[in-house]
C-alpha cells in the first residue's frame, strides 16, 4: 500500500505547537476583549438542517456547505460555511430578548471550495454581533470593537473599506432586474469585472440612468471627497441618499481606523442589507475582517432584528500579527519521590511555566521536545538553568 | 411553510451564553494545566480523508463518522469523530521527534449516532497524549494529570475502572478467535452482556480454558483484593501476568484517585493495546473520562511509538462541575464623548468586567441583557449601584 495515510485533503491543515500557542492566545485576548465589552459567548453547533443553514443567506453559502445526510431523521444536514447565520437564530428564536443583545463565538468552520486560492477550507471564524438596535451607534460600535480587536492583535488596518448594500438594491430594484441577474451582476461587481458587468447589463438591457450608475458603481470608491462626488454620477433615490448620508456619519464617528469608500465592495454571502465593512492588511491579498448589517436574516426564523457585526480567520490574523517568541519549558529530573523538587515544580506551573518531567532513558532529546530550561540542585537548592545545546 | 427553521437536528445544541462562559473558563484551567506539564497545544483538522480518520480504529469509530465527498480530489473524506488518533498521526509523522512529546487538544467531533441516549452528537474533547515513552512511569503521568484536571474542575471521580487490552487479546489469539468474532466479543464483554457471550463462545466451539476465562472476564473487577484473585482464573499466560503485574503497579503508583479494577471495561475504539482505564462519577452514568494505551496507531502512519493519553468531553465535565455565579455586566449610559466616563469604562473593562454601551432607546431591558449593576455619578464621580430590578 502504497498512499500516504498522514496526507492531508486540499487547504486543510494541522496547525502545530508553535502556531497553535498563538492561535490560542489571540483567541483568548478577542474573546476577553469582547466580553469587556458585554459581548456574551455562544457555541452554536457544526451542524444544521440544511433549511436551517441556509435560510435568506444565498446560493454563494449553499455552494460552500458540505451536505450529509442525517441517519436519525433521513434529512440533509450542512456543516456550517459561516457562523454569523446561526448567531442570528440564536438571538432571533432562543434568546428571544425585546432590547439589545451583544453576542460573540469562535470556531471552525468548513468550506467545499477555498474562497480564495490561498485560503483554508477550514476557517477558524471568530467575530462579535450586536442585534436590536437599528441606528448607527451599533455599526460605529461594531467598527470601532473591530479597531480595537486589530490594535490588540497587532495587526495595522492599511485601509477600511465601507460600502452600502443598499444603494446596490436600489438600483437593482429600480431598474426592474430579476434575482438570478441581481445575484450575477453582485458576483461580477465584486470583482470589479467592468466588461461583463457591461455585458450582463446590456444584454437585459437594463434601462438608464440605472445602467449607467451600475457601470460606475466599481468607480465609487475613495476619500470623503470621492463620496460626495459619487452622488452626483447615480440618481437621487431615497434609499440612495439616505445610504450616502449614512456612510459620510460612519466615516465621521470612526477616527481611529482608516475608513475610505468602495460601493462595489458588497461582501457576504448576500444576507447583507445596509452599511457593510471590509478591513484589509498591507501584506495580505484579501481582506482581514468583513463586516456589516444584515437586518434581514432573523427574519427567516421569525423574528425581524437590528443586526450588524464583523468576523475574521483568527489564523489569517495570527499569520500577520508579530509573533512573539514562545517560552520554552523546563525541565525537572525525574524524581517523583523528592518533595522540595515537587514543591518547586508547582510552584512554577502557578505561576505560568510548563515544567516537563524527565521520564526516565530519554537524555539528549529534551531541547527536541521544547525545553529550553532545566532545574538543577545548586548550592541546596533547586535552581533553574539554560539547557545547553 | 410550517417549518421550524430554528429547530435543531436530534441530539444537536446551541450552547447558550451561561454555559458557554462555563465551558470557556473550564477550557483554559485545563488547557492551561496540560501546558505547565508540558502538553503543547496542536490543533488538528475538523475533516482528513477516511482512510487517514480510520486507518487502526476498527469499525466502531467508521459507523460514527460522517463521509463526505471532496470536490476537489473526489475522495472519500470523514469528518472526525474522535481526536486521538489524528494527535497520533501528528506525533508519528509531523512532529517525528526521537524523545518524548507530550500533546494536547481541544475541539469539536461529531457522531452520527449518539454514543449513549443522553449523549450529544457533538462531544466537545479535551485531552492529553504522550507519545514516546513505553515505560509505566508514562500511564501513571496521564492518570495522576486526569486527576488534578477533575480535581481542578472540581468533579469527585466516585471510581477509576482500570483494564487491560491485553488480557483479552492474549485470550482471544491463544483460542484462535477470528477477527470478526473478537470484535464481536469485545463489544459483548463491554456490555457485561454474559448470556451472549456464553452463546457466542459456545457457537464458535472456544477452547478450555480459554473460554472459561472469556466467560470469567465479566466478573473480574473490583480492589485490589479482587486482582489477585483474578491470576486463579485466568490461564498462566505470559502476557496475562506480564498485564496483571502492570495493573498492580499502576494502582500502587496512583494515590489521589480511588482506584479499582475492571477487566472487561476495554474502551476506546478497538486502537487500544495495554492498560486502559475510565473515570466515573456518582451521578452520572457513562465515565466522566476514558484513556489508556495506543502503542499500534503510530504504525499505521508509518512510525511505531509507545502511546498512551486520555480524553472528555468539556461539556459533559462543565455539567458535572459545581456550577460558579457568573458575574453580571455593568450598564455604562451612553455619552461616547464623556472622557470620564470612557476613562472610568475602559478601566474597568481592565480589569475583567463586562460594560455594557447603553445605545439609546432601550430603558428597561438591560436586566434582559445580563446586567445587574450600573454605571453613575455621584458626588461628581462615576460609581457603581446595583440595579434594580
Amino acid at each position: 500500500m502504497t498512499m500516504r495515510r498522514w496526507l492531508l485533503p486540499e487547504a486543510i491543515e494541522d496547525v502545530l505547537p508553535a502556531e497553535a500557542g498563538q492561535v490560542e492566545a489571540m483567541r483568548r485576548r478577542l474573546l476577553d476583549l469582547f466580553r469587556g465589552h458585554g459581548y456574551e459567548y455562544v457555541i452554536p453547533p457544526l451542524l444544521e438542517y440544511v433549511e436551517s443553514l441556509l435560510t435568506g443567506t444565498g446560493r454563494d453559502l449553499d455552494l460552500r456547505t458540505f451536505k450529509l445526510v442525517d441517519q436519525l431523521s433521513g434529512r440533509t444536514l450542512g456543516v456550517r460555511a459561516d457562523i454569523t447565520p446561526q448567531v442570528a437564530r440564536i438571538d432571533a428564536h432562543l434568546l428571544n430578548r425585546k432590547g439589545v443583545t451583544r453576542l460573540c463565538y469562535c470556531g471552525s468552520v468548513l468550506h467545499t471550495l477555498p474562497a480564495a486560492l490561498s485560503s483554508s477550507r477550514q476557517p477558524l471564524q471568530i467575530g462579535a454581533e450586536l442585534y436590536g438596535h437599528a441606528g448607527s451607534e451599533a455599526d460605529v460600535e461594531i467598527i470601532r470593537l473591530l479597531a480595537d480587536a486589530l490594535k490588540l492583535s497587532g495587526v495595522v488596518a492599511s485601509r477600511v473599506d465601507l460600502g452600502h448594500v443598499g444603494i446596490f438594491r436600489a438600483l437593482a430594484d429600480s431598474a426592474g432586474i430579476d434575482a438570478d441577474l441581481e445575484q450575477e451582476l453582485f458576483g461580477v461587481l465584486q470583482a470589479k469585472d467592468q466588461p461583463t458587468l457591461r455585458e450582463l447589463l446590456n444584454g437585459a438591457r437594463v434601462a438608464e440612468p440605472f445602467r449607467s450608475a451600475l457601470l460606475a458603481l466599481p468607480e465609487c470608491y475613495g476619500g470623503s471627497a470621492a463620496l460626495a462626488a459619487v452622488a452626483q454620477r447615480l440618481p437621487a433615490l431615497p434609499e440612495i441618499e439616505r445610504a450616502l448620508a449614512e456612510l459620510a456619519a460612519l466615516a465621521r464617528s470612526v477616527t481611529d481606523l482608516p475608513v475610505s469608500f468602495d460601493l462595489s465592495d458588497l461582501r457576504g454571502y448576500h444576507y447583507h442589507s445596509g452599511a457593510v465593512f471590509a478591513a484589509y492588511g498591507a501584506d495580505h491579498p484579501g481582506p482581514i475582517a468583513l463586516g456589516g448589517r444584515y437586518d434581514e436574516v432573523g427574519l427567516s426564523f421569525g423574528r425581524a432584528r437590528p443586526a450588524t457585526g464583523f468576523s475574521l480567520d483568527l489564523r489569517e490574523l495570527v499569520r500577520l500579527a508579530p509573533r512573539a517568541a514562545a517560552p520554552g519549558m523546563i525541565l525537572a529530573p525525574w524524581a517523583p519521590e523528592d518533595a522540595a523538587l515537587q514543591r518547586t515544580v508547582a510552584d512554577l506551573r502557578a505561576a505560568g511555566e510548563g515544567v516537563v518531567a524527565a521520564l526516565p532513558g530519554h537524555d539528549g532529546d529534551w531541547l527536541d521536545a521544547g525545553c529550553d530550561r532545566r532545574l538543577v540542585v545548586r548550592d541546596g537548592r533547586w535552581q533553574i538553568e539554560f539547557l545547553a545545546s
